[in-house]
């Protein structure tokens, strides 16, 4: 059992709370054994897993370990867990796994597919949540432009709740992605404050996408201009701004309910 | 101008941080321009401002002073402002107030009404997202059934941007919520997992309240069995939740969709 907080593999996982780190190690942290459940169950190669039994004891998730080879498994006290975790209520369950590829073309789309795109998303928190919505509402994926974060922020894992590796995403420039939505025949959705027509009046039974802007500035005028509509949220209150995870899941339940679910 | 962080009004501001001080000072503390305005609008009794004037130079709300007497207008240094600001891009305000009272009495409605209802909402930032939520869908009130946090805890001001003091809130106990929309011939649609109706094919178009519950263990069998209605929204991903302010807006505006806004 690892009990030295100054055990290098120990050390390491801190580490990987650096973006920096992540790239250059490939490799990233999932906590949770519901995440990890849910990340072997989409092949993301585990490279080695810590677990203190203690915790391990309460989790709903105890045959997560089972496909695991016991080589890569390893025990670790209370002390070195709470070192490494960053949540709280956790069931004692730490994983090193290797990133996927996240390019337009690993995209396995739907023949009637919706997607969300993110523009220049900022907030690990938001990304996450959009992800949880994303798996919930069975998009076909979710592209995230120009990013400010990367998709293995461990805020990410955790907000997402395992949205991450349930839900296919990929991660471009705008003008990359603004092409490949031409190449595919997709109708993109720019959503913004100002646009002309009400998001409950448009049609999303064709193949379609939303685009998200940031929640301080919205979407730049680069989308305003190449998506081929702009839509907007009712807001009849004083504050006239919503939590961009909030109206993402509001236009992509719309969408499924317009396609039947 | 006040720039010793020992100045025994900058110490209250911090000691308000805690639930207790606030329910026996009868006080809380309002950061941000913007909400500031929205509680000026709102009819909230402002007792003091303080306001370090190298940071409000940036503000989007210049005027939100102006109606203020100056006898209650403290400047204050950078360093003070640090110590009592909880924010990141903050714009220099710093706000004590009264709390109103909120009662189911105190409410007033529509002739159509729609609300939301919160069971034993446990975090400040959920409360805070779902106020956020129900100003833009302009709902007749937020009842909030026996509450793990306090309406005027710091993260339901910041989370919220403003909306505690835009959207009419109630507190009260489950019992008598229930009692009170059985008076009022409001109609509860009580969100769950299991339920055996779906959120769209419901008629929300006639007085309505959607109750939801927490995140990790959702209602209790006290409102599974007392509201009207049970829905769900349909979950086709392998997660099977959703954020419990991100579940509250899609059934908001699906109600308001259906009411033509």
């Amino acid at each position: 059992m690892i009990t030295s907080l100054q055990n290098p593999a120990i050390k390491n996982i801190v580490k990987l709370s650096k973006s920096k780190e992540r790239r250059e190690q490939q490799l990233f942290v999932i906590e949770g054994a519901r995440e990890l459940s849910l990340a072997l169950q989409s092949d993301y190669q585990i490279q080695a897993v810590y677990v203190c039994r203690e915790m391990f004891e309460r989790t709903k998730y105890p045959d997560v370990l089972n496909s695991l080879p016991d080589t890569i498994i390893f025990d670790i006290s209370f002390p070195v867990f709470e070192k490494i975790a960053y949540r709280e209520n956790s069931d004692g369950v730490v994983a090193l796994a290797k990133p996927k590829s996240h390019t337009l073309n690993d995209l396995k789309l739907s023949k009637n597919p919706f997607l969300i795109v993110l523009e220049s998303v900022e907030k690990p928190g938001n990304l996450g949540a959009i992800l949880r919505t994303a798996d919930a509402a069975a998009v076909d994926a979710v592209i995230v432009c120009d990013p400010q974060t990367d998709l293995y922020n461990p805020n990410v894992v955790r907000s997402g709740v395992g949205g991450i590796f349930t839900v296919q995403t990929a991660v471009c420039t705008s003008l990359e992605a603004v092409e490949w939505l031409a190449e595919k025949k997709i109708t993109s959705f720019a959503a913004e404050l100002q646009a002309a027509e009400f998001y409950q009046n448009v049609d999303f039974t064709q193949p379609s996408a939303i685009v998200m802007g940031t929640e301080a500035d919205g979407l730049t005028d680069f989308w305003l201009k190449n998506a081929k509509k702009r839509i907007k949220i009712p807001m009849r209150g004083k504050i006239d701004s919503l939590n961009v995870s909030v109206s993402t899941a509001i236009l992509a339940f719309e969408a499924m309910r317009q396609r039947g679910f």
